[in-house]
C-alpha cells in the first residue's frame, strides 16, 4: 500500500511529500532531512530569485543524495491601478505607523511580462541544476515550458482543487496531481474556478478526482499523521503532501511565533483571507485579518497586495508581534507537534502500518 | 473493523447510518429498507407533528423488526420583527407571482415557547412509541429531556461540527457523536459557533474530535461508498452517516427532479446558502440561491425564513421547476447513483472489505 506508482515515480521510500511552503519555511535542513528520512523534500521557491534557487539546490545536494523537488508559482495576469494601490496604502498606513515603518506612497509593481520572464529564469535554473521533480501552483505552465522540462526528464506535479482543474493538469502532461482540499493551509491553488467553488473537502475531492483521471493523485489538506495517510489511500490517493505538520518541525524556517500559534490553535480558528496577498489563503485568525475584513473585496490581486504587505509582515515577524504576520495553517492544528522531521515521518509510517494491520 | 461499539450500541449489522433528512425524504420504505439491509434507518422528523411521527413509526415497525432511529431539531431562540417579515415578503413577491402563488402579507410566526412545546410533544411520542435511537440537530436538548430519554433506555446521538460542540454533547450525556464535516449537504448543525468556523473538512475534523472525546464518533459529509467508510474508520470514526447517497436511492421520497439534479451535478456546484430557511445549508446552486445572494445577510433566522419560503419550495417542486427548490446535496454528487438501498449498502460493504483486504 505504501509502495506504489508515486514512490516509484518520485524515487522515495514513503509516499509523503513535504509541502513546498514559500517564504523561508523550507530551509535546506528541512528539505534535506525530509528526503533523507524517506519522504520528498520540496523547496517552496515561489518567491525566490534564480540565484537563491541555485544556491539552495546546491546546499541540499550537499546534505542528501536522495530525490527532492521544487515548487514554482505560475504567474497569473492581474489588473491594478495607481488609485487602488494608493487606497490600500491609506488603509495600511496606521499599521505601518504602529510597526514604526516608513509610509509608502508609491510602489514598483512588476508587469505580468516581467513575472513571466522571472518564471522562465526560475525554470532555466531548475533544469540547469537538475532538480528531479518540479511542481506548480496557481496554474499550468505554458506548453513550451512543460515540453522543455519533460525533455530533461523532470517529473512534473500540478495542483488542482476540483476535478476540472485535475483534468486540465492531466491534459497538459503532468505526471502527478496534488489535490488540495478545503482543509489546506496557505494559499488556495484554484486557477480556473472561484475560490468558493474550489473549497471541496478531501473526503469528497479525492475519490471524485481519482475516478476521473488516470495519473496518480496526491492529497493535501489537514493531513498530519498515519490516520490521514491511510484515509487518503483508502479514498484513492497514492500519497500525501503535508504542510502544517512539517511547518512546526524543528528544522522548518517558520518563525517561532508562527509555530507556537499553530501549536496552540484549534480546528475552528483558521480562516480564509485574501488580506495578506490578494489571493485567498488559510491561516490562524489574527488582528490583521479581522481589521482588513471590511476591505477584503476591494484589495488588489496577487501579487500586488502581497508586495504591499511585505514590509508589514516582515516587521511584525521580527518584532515578535502575532498581529500582522501571516500565520498560515491547515484545519488540523490540534494534531501539530514540535518534533524533528525524523520523528514525524517515523510516526506517520508506524501509525499507518498499525492501522493497516488493524491494531 | 466493521463490528465495533457503534454496531453494538445501535444493534445493527453494518456501521452505516442513513442521515435523517427532513422534509419527506425519509419515507417508511427508505427507513425500513436501510434497517432491513443492516444499516440504521432514521426518520427525519424535524418538521413532523406528533401524529405524523406516531404513524410513521408504526408503519416502519410493520416493515422491519430491526433497529431504527429518529432525528429531532432542538429549537433555537430567534428574533424577528413584523418589518423584517414584510421586507422579505416584498423580495419574494415576484417569485410567488411567477409560480402563480397568492401574495402573503402577514404570517403566523410561532413563538420560541410554542416550538419548545412542540419539541416536547415529539419527545413524548418517541418515548411512547419506543423508538430505540434518537438523534438531535441544531443543539443539545434540555437536561430533563435527556434524563427522561435515558430512563427509557433510548440511545442518544448528538451532532457536532467542532471539537467544542462534540465536548458539549459528550458532557450532556450523548452516547454517540455525529461529526458533520464541511462536505455535508443540507443544514449545518453548528450551534455554539458561527457557520464559517464550523466549516471543517472531515480529514481534519474526525481525528481532532476522536482525540478529544471518549464516546464513539460517526462521521457525516460527502461519504458515498466503501472508500469513504474505510477512510472514516482510519481517521478514528466508528461508523458513517450518509445523506446524499441515500437521497438518490429509489426508496427515498425526494422529488425526482432533486435526484436528477444531484446525479448531474459536480463537486464544485454545491454552495452554502441561508436563503431557503435562515440557517446555512449546502445544496446545488440554482436561481433562487443566486437571486437571494444579495439579501442573504438580512434574511430572518430559522425557522422564520423557512416558513416564509415553504409555499415557494412546494410549488416549485410540484411544478417540476428546479429554480426555487432546495436541492440539498453534499460535495460528492459525482458519486451518487440511482440504485436500491440494498445495492447501495451491499456495494459500500463489499468495497470496504476489498480495500481492507488490499484488493
Amino acid at each position: 500500500m505504501l509502495n506504489n506508482e508515486i514512490t516509484e515515480l518520485l524515487k522515495i521510500k514513503y509516499p509523503i511529500i513535504q509541502a513546498p511552503m514559500a517564504g523561508g519555511i523550507t530551509t535546506t535542513e528541512l528539505v534535506s532531512e525530509v528526503s533523507n528520512y524517506g519522504g520528498l523534500g520540496m523547496i517552496g521557491a515561489g518567491y525566490m530569485t534564480p540565484i537563491q534557487i541555485r544556491t539552495q539546490i546546491r546546499e541540499i545536494k550537499q546534505l542528501t543524495s536522495n530525490s527532492f523537488g521544487i515548487n514554482l508559482f505560475v504567474p497569473n495576469e492581474f489588473d491594478v491601478t495607481d488609485q487602488e494601490v494608493k487606497s490600500v496604502n491609506q488603509i495600511l498606513r496606521p499599521i505601518r505607523e504602529q510597526l514604526n515603518l516608513h509610509p509608502i506612497d508609491s510602489l514598483e509593481i512588476p508587469t505580468f511580462n516581467h513575472l513571466l520572464e522571472e518564471f522562465n529564469e526560475q525554470i532555466k535554473t531548475v533544469i540547469e541544476e537538475k532538480v528531479p521533480i518540479c511542481s506548480f501552483t496557481f496554474g499550468i505552465p505554458p506548453r513550451e515550458v512543460i515540453h522543455e522540462l519533460k525533455q530533461h526528464h523532470i517529473i512534473l506535479m500540478g495542483t488542482a482543487t476540483t476535478v476540472r482543474e485535475a483534468l486540465e493538469n492531466e491534459k497538459a502532461g503532468m505526471d502527478i496531481i496534488v489535490v488540495q482540499g478545503s482543509e489546506a493551509g496557505g494559499h488556495r491553488g484554484n486557477f480556473t474556478q472561484g475560490y468558493q467553488e474550489s473549497l471541496v473537502g478531501l473526503m469528497s475531492l479525492i475519490p471524485q478526482v481519482a475516478d476521473n483521471v488516470s495519473i496518480p493523485v496526491v492529497s493535501a489538506g489537514g493531513i498530519m499523521d498515519g490516520r490521514g495517510l491511510t484515509a487518503s489511500i483508502c479514498l484513492g490517493a497514492k500519497g500525501v503532501q503535508m504542510g502544517t505538520a512539517f511547518l512546526t518541525c524543528v528544522e522548518s524556517g517558520a518563525n517561532e511565533l508562527h509555530k507556537e500559534e499553530i501549536l496552540n490553535a484549534h480546528e475552528d480558528q483558521t480562516v480564509l483571507t485574501r488580506s495578506f496577498s490578494g489571493k485567498y489563503a488559510r491561516g490562524v485568525k489574527n488582528k490583521f485579518i479581522s481589521e482588513m475584513l471590511q476591505n477584503e473585496a476591494s484589495l488588489p490581486d496577487f501579487p500586488v497586495q502581497n508586495i504591499l504587505t511585505k514590509g508589514i509582515r516582515k516587521a511584525s515577524s521580527s518584532q515578535n508581534n502575532r498581529d500582522y504576520m501571516s500565520l498560515w495553517s491547515g484545519q488540523s492544528p490540534r494534531l501539530a507537534k514540535r518534533q524533528t522531521v525524523n520523528a514525524l515521518i517515523k510516526g506517520v509510517i508506524s501509525e499507518a502500518n498499525n492501522i493497516r494491520n488493524g491494531k
